[in-house]
């Protein structure tokens, strides 16, 4: 056994990889040369668009035991990864690990194709049934949980080698050139799906939009794709994206963003050039909607906004609020348009949003982030991989990167979901350490972690009540009580990555 | 000494490196993976923005026996590498080699830092004095000429490894993201920086125009640039394109364009999806305009545009004659602006463009490409290295890479230039394969290689005087003369290296 600086314990060796305990968020240094794709050679006159999904498979090489990629842009609404494991299946491949970007609960009909041994490894987060299930030992499936940069770093390092990424194009020509924008299925932007066209061995695009040379505006360049197949339908529309995303109406998300947004009021960042990512829970959008009104009433000029984008970003860029929105995912209607339309709502790869091992990610140069928790502890960590009874289910996504890379990164919260504790003495993973969360802010008042505990006296003067963090987890069992512990097993099925390879925690099978 | 299949003979050996042998354009298939980048870290905080030429090649780590990369997009204008040499020598570093996509005469400057030893080799095709001076023995420097899909294709394939790569940003913010088509030395696109940027070890923007983060739009991102430094001037704006590219007004271009889109016409080629490549001379641009002509008479809407992108090729984009444009490198002021404003009009890697090693590239698309030509051989082979007397000065560029690539690779040329004979019956040097040429035209006639020979009849029909090549060369030697042979040395200077690493010919040094 192995113990982290966070004081997680585990063993030294699972999953059949020695595992690295996590120390810090910045100062392991990697070695070496960025793993890379082999050389090809395709000729003038050479054909890449194949009669089939199982022509595809068979041109790539794909055999037992291999790895396959793929990308999440289409969410819930994704058939892509669906119809390739069953065509793998069908073709009697076996021992086959996904390593995408996310896997969703419309993925949960794969659980017979893990259950015979199809799939037999997740190497990224699972939302739903898939990870709830190996959590209680009803499915035998190693995860490795990876931050978005931290699975390009993954990629980049060689610690995952994609054999074959099949990628969701919504728009694509024979030649491979992939638009994201356009199509029944557009998704706006493919950010997960760059990082398997420069790692991947080989490259399949899938696309339900077969268009005339040159698909554009371009997302992923012909030279990166291999192969090119026509399927029906990358899956359903109306659960690719959300139509619209929203601000909160509720009460306690509206007073939060209230405390959240007066932090970055008074933060000292809050001024032009401001730099600014939130995600698209209805809290996170409340803050959002805060600062734009800030923004306007002090002539505030920001320079760019990031990340999954929504289309309250979309709206600030077009007002002038913002220079460039960096979209890695689009998260609504608005943002897939504005995608397609905007010179300044940029395309960006996952390497070049989160990736630490780069020559500079576009989280280094965030101002602020705001982040959703699960669970939050009294040393800042936040969970967000795994449930109240302690099952995996959930992706760590940007969280870890962002909040690395931000002056300011405040988690947004309510301090009570159904009856439990969300601050509390230990959160059951830690999925994004504490050292790299500045501030807690729930209904109950906000903790301010050490960078920025000499803005408390004027948060009080606003009216925003500022508490060590221990008092307000005291205050909250006050309400809830102590929460039970969750009980646990010793066998271990899944691993949280931090974004440097390292592992911040790992999932143990719930116990009963 | 080993022989082509072109009949060139050479040392199995120079420059310290074993040759290759050109065989035929398709057949060689590579093995192995690409090169890449060393991992690297930035974390946040960290300072990309240095204060001096000197201190960005301190951190670089630039020494004895290295090799630096640059582009040309800023053309006979450019003072980046100038700059950048003038340091270097400063700083007492010798020995290094320059692996650029071109050097011009602009960069006779560094004749005194050849003799020096500063400048050992360089890896790229020269214009101007400095080739040949390297010619006649002069300058002792071994110059390996590479096409542009060549130089993608040596440095994928580690054949060149670029220690740090110098690369000229129009416009560039403190954290690397490059933008060409803005900023007083704004060159459009740096298709060719995008080589450096994907496999040297080391990427510096060097910029004139530093901006408020984000630059845009973004040419070279962020997480591929290293440094940042800022210096008064790139070079020579009126230098860097030139204003205007203009057909020519000489009877014979015009003559030559006529037969050339006839046979274009004729080809079966020309009709909806139509795609489209020429250089920036006069004749060519005569060609462009005839083809336009006739693409508005027949209502033909073409797919798109490559290469070296002019004026001319943006009005067809914006005229709706052409879907799409496909730059690597902007020719005229018209396709700058163009370049930054229409979204349509998109900025190519060279190794999109022309690499035979990836997925597949942009020349494999091409119906049609436009080529000039210094000399013809009566086997259609193309020397554009080489000058009459027999030195060494120009750039192979894409020639090598679009006859290649094309469907139809037309040479146009005067059939004598100074009374010396163009078509003959051997090329001083051979630049581009017969094999990869279908017709030369020329004032006198066009003659058609194999797979075009149908076309006689019906060109003749139309008044386009059809002629073997054997009897075009006759012609032109009846008033020219037989050319006397050029007298070399055994001594060889330089190498012509073909698109897919092997030797085509091999440059001596001219005797007396």
């Amino acid at each position: 056994m192995i113990k982290n600086s966070l004081g997680r314990e585990f063993p030294d060796t699972l999953f059949g990889r020695p595992l690295r305990p996590y120390r810090d968020p910045f100062s392991f240094i990697p070695e070496g040369r960025q793993a890379a794709r082999p050389i090809r050679r395709v000729n003038p006159g050479g054909n890449k668009l194949l009669g089939s999904l199982r022509e595809a498979i068979e041109a790539s090489g794909l055999r037992d035991g291999m790895t396959i990629g793929t990308h999440h842009h289409l969410r819930n609404g994704d058939q892509v990864l669906n119809t390739v494991v069953a065509e793998i299946a069908a073709m009697g491949i076996r021992d086959i690990t996904i390593a995408g970007s996310s896997v969703h609960p419309v993925h949960e009909v794969l659980i017979p194709y893990i259950r015979d041994g199809v799939i037999t490894r997740i190497e990224c987060g699972v939302n739903g049934a898939i990870s709830r299930m190996v959590s209680t030992g009803e499915l035998d499936l190693p995860i490795i949980t990876r931050s978005h940069g931290g699975r390009v770093r993954a990629m980049m390092c060689g610690d995952i080698k994609v054999d074959v990424a099949f990628i969701g194009a919504p728009t694509c020509d024979a030649y491979g050139n992939i638009c994201a924008s356009r199509g029944p299925s557009a998704c706006g932007v493919v950010g997960y799906g760059h990082s398997d066209a420069d790692f991947a061995d080989c490259v399949i695009a899938v696309t339900d939009n077969l268009v005339a040379y040159p698909a554009q505006p371009i997302s992923i360049p012909q030279n990166k794709v291999d192969y090119v197949v026509a399927i029906d339908s990358l899956g359903d529309p109306a659960q690719i994206v959300s139509t619209t995303t929203r601000v909160t109406t509720d009460p306690i998300g509206l007073q939060i963003a209230k405390y959240a947004s007066t932090v970055i009021e008074l933060s000292g960042l809050l001024k032009n050039g401001f730099s600014f990512q939130t995600g698209a829970g209805g809290t996170s959008l409340a803050v959002a909607a805060n600062v734009r009104d800030l923004m306007r009433r002090q002539a505030i000029t920001g320079s760019f906004g990031a990340g999954g984008i929504t289309g309250y970003f979309v709206e600030m860029l077009e007002e002038g609020l913002l220079e460039a929105l960096f979209d890695v995912q689009s998260f609504d209607l608005k943002a897939v348009a504005s995608a397609g339309r905007n010179p300044a709502h940029i395309e960006m790869s996952a390497d070049m949003y989160a990736n630490p091992f780069n020559a500079g990610c576009v989280v280094n140069n965030l101002d602020c982030v705001v982040l959703g928790a699960r669970e939050i502890d009294v040393d800042f960590n936040v969970n967000v991989n795994t449930e109240s009874d302690g099952r995996l289910s959930g992706n760590t996504g940007g969280h870890a990167d962002t909040a690395a890379g931000a002056k300011l990164s405040i988690v947004v919260a309510p301090s009570i979901r159904a009856r439990l504790p969300i601050v509390r003495d230990e959160v059951t993973t830690i999925s994004t350490p504490g050292a790299t969360i500045d501030a807690v802010v729930t209904e109950r008042g906000v903790a301010l972690n050490s960078r920025y505990q000499a803005l408390a006296p004027e948060l009080a003067r606003r009216g925003v009540p500022v508490k060590p963090i221990h008092q307000l987890r005291d205050e909250i069992y006050a309400i809830t009580g102590i929460p039970r512990p969750i009980e646990f097993t010793d066998r271990v099925v899944g691993l949280i990555e931090y974004r440097d390879g390292s592992i911040t925690d790992v999932i143990r099978q719930v116990a009963g």
